[in-house]
């Protein structure tokens, strides 16, 4: 069977791990405990191309009414996580305004504007402190372009740079009656874009909140070559206990990709209140990293995680495929085998 | 909004249901239960185009090693799983086989043949027990075919024809070191289509176990129209607890539809221990109906559901779409809008 490109001795070949290459991993997976800056941050083993090893942080803040604060407090939390070895970084969405279309206007600013130079200067200071780590801090703040309102994810390089910008494709329009009803697009705009950026550890794919809900950005992202993929989000009370696993979960196993999402602390005094919960989970799906507390200001979900070749693994006689097709594609080669099936 | 295709307004227009119109359907959740032969099964609302209603019956069978006790007993199931009304009956994956390679060659069968003559005997004969209702019986059974063995799931309707037969396309190639090891493309081969049937209440899609795994083959179903779909299927007890359940919801919630499960029940004895638990999940996944107990012989999964139209709900600036795209296919109008995307 190693003869065939979608086996894990060709994955091998390519330069994928395995599970049995990465053993330790999995039982490092007990290790993974909530933040505490006594600790030592354990590290995120992404068993890729490159065997990448790095420390991501969520940082869950407690958003005020108060932009400024909020900048501030998210910029010392991210310094905060920058020594304890963080890498790459997710704020959660809206990290500078409190969440609801009644704010979005008021707190809205264009890229590049005063929160995110904030952010630009703090990849940059951290980088420098980290002396050549990469620092990326990505979370999403009300965007303003041309007379319209984006949720908008910017992504800052370790020179502070922007790396990457991405707006909120699927706005957060619901109703459950006598549960919740929300109406993003009552002020925002989607945007119509994917957006992708490369570190040294691996290629990471944007989404924000609702986005998750759409398996199919996932899976073009997993397409794309990501293997992480980091959804700043804000769920709420009745969405939250319904779908904010499930549905990382789901993009985590389908895609055999890692998916971390960054989540507003909960404020019960808040018109809206949001789930927390930010998460980490691993392509196997055999364990979902550190969940976050009621009311914890800040929480960074770190675990080590391993990927395994062998688990989902496809039909090689159905799937076919070359040797540009790795292990972790199966997902998407029902499109290829029957590509008039695709639309 | 009530202006836009994919809001509920225009679903309401196109005869879907919105969860307002169907709020008893929520109440009964708490009715479900496992079935007693003292209670009358509660039924199944798909509250879709024809708002049909109709009661499904998922068969947990004890497999044993005799082909004919299991064809005997599956058939003695499902006349009382219609004598209670059930419209649509599954019966799990290799119901008249133990699950295992080594048993697939000698216990394979053409279609027709002995067991799949049994079962659309027993449905001509239950259709007219009753009354003019539809009765359909699925599961799976190792076909035989010019010489290559398939994982063959047939349905049978009312009138004791053929309606539909699947071939498992995703083969069940797996190795978990140190938990379980299993190669179905040792002796079978993958089939390589797609299967639907229509019944009076719903278009159908089908799967086989391990097909759960891949979104696509649900997204396609999803697309063609299909409400319900059933993975007759044997997970086992290391894929079992990690992700049955898992797949079941990612499937339901993604694609909007109700998924079911039929699983053998679990017998420790055997070579390849399943891992029971058939199920059935509604679209808003609100609600995991009945699960089924260790080593009960026979389950009966039946629950009310209701569809929300307004719960996802996309975009309607991003996801466009006419009058043809039902709000339920929110989730393909990624691909529709940037259609360069799909590959």
């Amino acid at each position: 069977m190693n003869a065939d490109p979608s086996t894990p001795g060709r994955a091998r070949e390519e330069g994928w791990g395995v599970a049995s290459d990465a053993g330790p991993a999995h039982r490092s997976v007990a290790e993974v405990r909530p933040y505490s800056s006594s600790q030592p941050a354990p590290q995120v083993v992404l068993v890729g191309r490159a065997m990448a090893t790095f420390r991501l942080a969520l940082i869950q803040l407690q958003i005020s009414s108060i932009k400024s604060d909020n900048v501030t407090r998210a910029c010392s939390f991210i310094r905060e996580a920058a020594t304890q070895g963080a890498k790459i970084v997710s704020l959660p969405e809206c990290f500078n305004s409190p969440y609801g279309t009644k704010y979005f206007p008021e707190y809205a600013e264009k890229i590049p504007g005063e929160s995110t130079q904030k952010l630009s200067e703090v990849a940059k200071e951290c980088s420098i402190y980290l002396i050549g780590g990469n620092f990326i801090p990505t979370g999403s703040i009300p965007e303003e372009d041309a007379g319209k309102l984006y949720n908008t994810c910017a992504v800052f390089g370790p020179d502070g740079t922007l790396l990457a910008k991405y707006r909120k494709i699927h706005l957060f329009d619901i109703d459950v009656p006598g549960k919740i009803t929300f109406q993003e697009s009552e002020t925002l705009s989607p945007g119509d874009s994917f957006s992708t950026f490369d570190t040294p550890y691996c290629r990471v794919g944007l989404g924000i909140c609702y986005d998750m809900r759409f398996a199919e950005l996932a899976q073009i992202y997993a397409q794309r070559g990501c293997q992480l993929l980091v959804y700043p989000g804000a769920f709420n009370l009745t969405t939250g206990p319904a779908h904010w696993e499930l549905l990382q979960r789901s993009r985590a196993v389908d895609n055999q990709v890692y998916v971390a999402t960054a989540s507003p602390a909960r404020d019960d005094k808040a018109s809206y209140v949001a789930w927390g919960h930010s998460t980490v989970v691993n392509p196997c799906v055999l364990s979902v990293s550190v969940r976050s507390f009621h009311l914890k200001t800040v929480w960074k979900g770190i675990t080590l995680l391993s990927r395994s070749s062998t688990w989902p693994q496809p039909s090689p006689e159905l799937l076919g495929g070359g040797p540009s097709q790795s292990w972790h594609r199966r997902s998407h080669r029902v499109f290829r085998h029957r590509p008039e099936e695709a639309g």
